[in-house]
């Protein structure tokens, strides 16, 4: 712990002595990402300082109303920074392209709050007790004593919020409440920001929730829950793999079940499957039979060769056997 | 404002010299009245007061895993009270039958957070300015000198998380953030709480939910959608009045949709509707015109004697005109 606080002396010094500062973080940027980043970068840039942040896959449309966001490149241009700093990446593969930008500048600094941090950066900074980097971030932004104001509050509001589910899931600490308790002095508007990123929805996708609600099959007197679409659906409803993202939680979360698995045929006879569970069944383990992984809560795995009826029976059996 | 805070030491005087108390809400409970009656009377009870509280509805099955709700009474066989104190009611109406247990003590406090509250205690503790009942009831532990333990506070958060919609509507403010922090310093299970509250369906609501989804009719170029569900497929869903509720959000949160209705029909030719918008209609102009009612945002009204397809036309036609 003591080279912890060592290493964050040097950061924070590291931080104020540069003046141009590239700020990069993960390929497929999520709110965590996307808001952490933009924080950062909006507080040192009202300090001042000159600092470009780097997303390969830009910033998602869901986020697109944080401040700052249309200044975020995807590209290097091949720009020199005294300091870099890597956000929310767990290691530098993490970073994609944005591992250039990163690797040029003259010190690099990590900062993140997974578990599984290489710790890849010459100075890291890594708070696994965080909820997220945005809460990280918030913390520095104090400790810079850098001004917080309503733009800054609100990119890390959706940081901190993305991570934790909207402060519904177990990495929901009291510090990260109290950080959103800071952040709500600001001004920000709570019901609209939620509302941007919880549940704003897209006709398609409810129409595929519809679609997958009607394959519905409850198994194991209520404890397995099962859902499809088949390609012929998929493709009449020009879903794509992002669409799906949460689907299998709605039969997740009907009282009873343990666990629950959603097929989708992206071809004829190829399922991707998303397995969730509740309590005790290790969903992982299935998947990792079929060549996937994941978690034990919530795993994936592709299945390939047979039609979807006898996919979905297979399945059947498989959750009925780890019940 | 000077009045409040005298008050407030009358209040905490009373509570603090009577041995014997009723605590008491409102009928069809939701999580803030069930909530904050069952941490202030823990915590009464605690410091060795006797108290009972009396839900004339009872605890809903979805709050029945707070501690102490199985010690809530839905009658009143007489007793007498030094005190009684009614919570999260507007009015002496709200109480229900409780109204008797209430009437009946020697002293009677009004704690509640609604603007539209009545004042009808002896004593009245209303701040405007709470999310939630269990907001004020958390301060109120506080200046009672309560110990305020595990089980209180998972009362609490439930009470301040339902009021606030999982701490996401616009009452959200930074005091309930911080009341939230401070609850979990006590390790509640947040994720296993908020499944509870907010995440849990049945099978039923699901099919419900699949159902209204099929029906699914945007119009006015993306900026009304319409969903129905028949009485045929109503009755074959076995569903009633509370598994519809929330079902028309799904229609509202499609990204550029600005008013959303859901018709059921309740038997032929009997429709209930229910309307929502987002930013600029006035729903309950519609909602009036039928002989219902309620707010700007969501609104209700019945609609009978014309078939379905009727019944979604005349709407449709109505929502245009008001977009």
């Amino acid at each position: 712990m003591m080279l912890y606080v060592e290493n964050l002396k040097k950061i924070i010094n590291r931080i104020v002595s540069s003046d141009k500062i590239a700020v990069v973080s993960h390929v497929s940027p999520d709110g965590d990402a996307v808001g952490s980043s933009l924080a950062l970068a909006i507080a040192l840039r009202n300090s001042g300082k000159t600092v470009d942040v780097y997303l390969e896959d830009g910033v998602p449309a869901v986020y697109s109303f944080l401040n700052a966001s249309d200044t975020v490149l995807n590209e290097w241009p091949g720009e020199e920074y005294n300091l870099a700093i890597a956000l929310d990446a767990g290691d530098l593969d993490r970073l994609g392209k944005s591992v250039q930008v990163f690797n040029s500048a003259q010190v690099r600094i990590n900062i993140d709050h997974h578990i599984t941090n290489t710790n890849f950066g010459q100075y890291n900074y890594v708070d696994i007790n965080a909820s997220s980097t945005g809460e990280v971030i918030y913390k520095l932004i104090g400790m810079l004593e850098l001004e917080l104001n309503k733009e800054i509050a609100e990119c890390l509001y959706v940081a901190i919020a993305t991570d934790t589910g909207g402060f519904r899931y177990g990495n929901t600490t009291s510090n990260s409440m109290l950080a959103a308790a800071q952040l709500l002095r600001h001004d920000i508007e709570v019901s609209e920001i939620t509302r941007r990123i919880f549940e704003l929805t897209t006709e398609k996708k409810v129409r595929l929730l519809g679609a997958a609600i009607s394959s519905l099959e409850i198994a194991a007197e209520g404890r397995a829950a099962l859902m499809y679409l088949s390609n012929e659906e998929r493709e009449r409803l020009g879903a794509v793999s992002e669409d799906f993202e949460g689907i299998v939680n709605i039969a997740r979360n009907i009282a009873g079940v343990e666990v629950a698995a959603f097929l989708v045929e992206r071809q004829p006879k190829e399922f991707k499957v998303n397995f969730r569970s509740n309590s005790y069944v290790d969903v992982s383990e299935i998947a990792v039979r079929h060549g996937g992984g994941g978690h034990k809560r919530a795993a994936g795995c592709t299945i390939t060769g047979i039609p979807l009826i006898e996919a979905m029976e297979k399945l059947k059996k498989e959750l009925l056997e780890a019940l």
